[in-house]
């Protein structure tokens, strides 16, 4: 028994062919081209598998089922991808689609949500069943967990906790509302925030560092904290506070027992955490009472989503 | 075969005994006195379960379960009272405690959580299982159910959707925050907006409606838009955009099949509602491929209480 995740991406698609306990046999990736027809793109999935496959002398017959992690609405009861702007798929019949090259199981779902799957079978969560998993990334994703269920949502449309606001007539956002959670605190908003300080403070370390390293990343004002600097400081206290809002928002709509932080803002680690826990323990809903709410670092990273397919089959 | 609810509230506790059909066979009512000790509070409750079964004669081993709706921070699986400030209630075993009275099965759950229940078993929510009730009153109180089940999170402390920011560093919320959504879209804020443009207006129709009434309610603002005034009428537009914003902050995280709206600004009814289903088509996630949610008036008003208490143990 052998199992393929594909963790499919606006800018590149993952594979991973597992065995039946879970572990990682064979790993491939491809370029996705966002702009390409769906039908090529379902195609490409499948020369991905056979590739998998093929390197590890597995007949297609042996494989027991694919598992997709696909950023955008998915309706998985229906295996349907109802849209998803990143590759260019509206109300597109991926299952059926896909079940025409490889005849196995085929589930799909969103990336977010199989993510939060992935951590909470292989990864940092693994005892508990109250889960908020928030990505810091290009936007913020949110996969929530309650009582061992998903919050899927209508036709799985659910679970885009990155759009709402916490600045009413705020910045604006992609989704075509102003001050939504992501438009503060993405990693691209902190970006935004970095270069922001950098024009008001030309002479600054941080307009330093930005400068030895020719761009500015998600990094580059925690480099500048790190380096002694106040301006960098600045920005990084407030990033954090605009991060901390949305969580305890979520934190007091579902009380989960743990919140996990990941994409590439995460990477800051430990010292970050301890900033949310702090932040996450004062403001929370419930007086001197209240109920604790463990952050942590998301352990998987960037394989929480080839896991999360793994955990659609053989999660129990 | 029969049951009662016990809608307990910071103002009157509320009782029903119901026969096995869900018909109300009697209703009772007492004034809550907040202050009490909680033991004194639990025989309370006691008598208003013998004086309900005594009016109708029912003896009481014919009595098969009592369901309880209580105002904070219920642990329903160890029936404990958490946290409870409008009653003095903390860390109360509540079920324990009147089973020493009354030895039959007892369920006990958050207020707002156990009326959603009432509206999805007996109520406007009947053919959905992905539910978002929310209460505009005193402040907002929101009920949770996602695929069918409710959102309780860790000890029963979730579903505190009032208390999620929509302004940061905004207006001073109860429970330490600032910019809550229920800082800006409870009645108590409602009539605080009201209170301000009276102040800035002492000559508008808003200002004399008012003064008639000798008092300024969650009403007073619509009535003055209704009788043509323009300063009620930019009270009441500002008032739904706050009342809306943080409905579509919970549209995007759930993506239920229906938003229910309860408490006392719903009495505005259906003209209210449907400047409230224009602002979540427009303004919730998902492009022009949106998966649609309906906004309701919640059917039961003071009932779903009671019913919701009915459902813990006839809810299927």
């Amino acid at each position: 028994m052998y199992y393929i995740g594909l963790d499919i991406g606006g800018m590149s698609t993952k594979g991973a062919l597992f065995n039946k306990s879970g572990e990682i046999l064979q790993r491939s990736v491809f370029e996705t081209i966002p702009t390409q027809d769906s039908s090529e793109f379902v195609k490409q999935l499948k020369d991905l598998c056979l590739a998998l496959l093929g390197a590890q002398g597995v007949a297609v017959d042996r494989l027991s089922g694919v598992g997709m992690a696909i950023p955008g609405s998915i309706d998985s009861k229906k295996g349907i991808v109802t849209y998803a702007n990143n590759i260019n798929f509206v109300n597109v019949p991926m299952v059926k689609e896909f079940k025409k090259y490889i005849n196995v199981p085929v589930k799909i779902g969103n990336d977010a949500n199989i993510a939060v799957l992935g951590e909470m079978y292989y990864g940092s969560a693994k005892e508990y069943k109250d889960i908020v998993f928030v990505t810091l990334g290009t936007g913020i994703g949110t996969g929530i967990i309650t009582d061992g269920k998903l919050v899927l949502g209508k036709a799985g449309a659910g679970g885009e906790g990155g759009h709402s606001i916490i600045k009413i007539n705020g910045t604006p956002c992609t989704c075509g509302r102003r001050g939504c959670w992501e438009a503060y605190g993405s990693a691209t908003a902190l970006i935004r925030q970095t270069n922001e300080a950098i024009k008001k403070n030309p002479n600054s370390i941080l307009a330093e560092i930005a400068k030895k390293e020719g761009e500015v990343s998600g990094k580059t004002a925690f480099d500048a904290e790190r380096a002694g600097d106040s301006v960098g400081k600045k920005v990084v206290k407030k990033y954090i506070r605009y991060v901390c809002e949305g969580l305890v928002n979520l934190v007091n709509i579902f009380r989960p027992e743990i919140v996990l932080i990941g994409g590439g803002i995460s990477n800051e680690g430990d010292a970050l955490m301890r900033r949310m826990q702090t932040f996450v323990n004062r403001y929370s809903y419930g007086g001197k009472n209240k109920t604790k709410v463990l952050v942590k670092k998301a352990e998987l990273k960037n394989d929480a989503g080839i896991f999360g397919c793994l955990a659609l089959f053989l999660g129990k």
